[in-house]
């Protein structure tokens, strides 16, 4: 059976990128969650993978660290992960490379806390640029899509994997979108594999004080 | 014909790695390049991609930035760009995401910097760390490669085009490999498309002070 390493539920945005990709493969995987910022837990990743960061694939022997190594992975066997336009393709491939090498303030200044709702904190100009960013490629996505569905390129795809942590920071900071984006997140919140994680994450009970900004 | 956005090439290692990405691929194409960090150079940047970064490659009215996205389109059409295993394909998406993601302290501390040598910095312990684990990602694929060639995976991949400007970063401030990993820079020392870059940078005068670090 497939195992997949992940962190709290309720903090870890890049377990979820991974795991809402395999759930929407249809590929069965047992969890392995290791709780972050406990002592020793740095130590306990680096049995699962070389870096010591979640996520991690494994499969017997086979170990894959990085959200979206993991999705290209899957999408291999699964390409309808991807959008079937080559040019599509490129352009969903362009926006995860984005979110996976940047959006630093949102991660930083209002972490994903599946948890936590109407918190408030300072904007910094920073944080602004990158939420308008966001905004900007939900709305394009949707504005231009010729493709049926309610996800950025239509059909559910790895652009919506690493967007979707996204919709749930925005949430907990009460961010205001404009009409197109504001839909798109409402379809990431409705999305039942968004509903299970975020239900898990109710479960949990550990406090990661970084990510409780605005509290 | 293809066009390339890229920045210095004294400097910028993100538009190094898509550039040999597409001489490897033999795509022939036209270099536009601009300055970084120079008055206004942030604007003429977002005439080319939305993200007012470098690389952005564009074909027409196509545009697509960001290095790693820019690579996984050409290799679209050249598959012999990632290694033919799948596993190995895996590995090898894994540390390209790695580096896409990770080594801030390298990019920061010992930036990619062609025309110098002999540059001195004291080595803090987050860049200790990444500096050793570059060094076992080397000379791990060096060491289980089966694939005859002289790159991570014997053939050029994709995984060299990430890790090439880190040759260049370590050459500028000395830094010490094991034997496996030594082996390996040279070859990408020694490579012809590498050392165009090179003798490039070398012709331009523009200074970044940030990147100057040690002298
Ligand atoms: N580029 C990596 C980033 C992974 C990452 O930063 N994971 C965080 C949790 S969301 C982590 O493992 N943090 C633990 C630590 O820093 O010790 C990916 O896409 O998988
Ligand atoms: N994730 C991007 C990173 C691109 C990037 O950071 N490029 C730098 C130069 S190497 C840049 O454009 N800097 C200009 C600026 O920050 O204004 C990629 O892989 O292409």
């Amino acid at each position: 059976m497939v195992q997949l390493v992940i962190g709290n539920k309720n903090y870890s945005t890049w377990s979820l990128r991974a795991w809402i990709c395999l759930r929407k493969a249809g590929i069965a995987f047992d969890e392995i969650r290791i709780p972050l910022y406990e002592d020793g837990h740095s130590d306990k990743l680096k049995r699962f993978g070389p870096t010591g960061l979640v996520p991690v694939y494994r499969d017997g022997e086979f170990a894959l660290w990085d959200s979206l190594a993991i999705c290209e992975y899957v999408a291999e066997t699964h390409p309808h992960l991807w959008p079937d336009d080559r040019l599509q393709r490129a352009h969903a491939r362009a926006i995860c490379a984005e979110m996976h090498s940047g959006f630093r303030a949102i991660r930083g200044q209002i972490p994903m806390n599946c948890r936590a709702s109407h918190r408030r904190v300072d904007f910094s100009p920073e944080l602004r640029e990158e939420v308008r960013r966001v905004e900007t490629i939900w709305s394009q996505c949707r504005q231009t899509c010729t493709v049926s569905g309610d996800w950025l390129f239509g059909r559910f795809s790895i652009a919506d994997a690493m967007f979707i942590p996204l919709a749930l920071h925005f949430q907990t900071y009460d961010v205001t979108l404009n009409d197109t984006a504001s839909a798109y997140l409402q379809t990431v919140l409705d999305d039942a594999d968004t509903k299970a994680w975020v239900a898990d994450a109710l479960q949990e009970t550990e406090i990661i004080q970084e990510c409780e900004a605005g509290a």
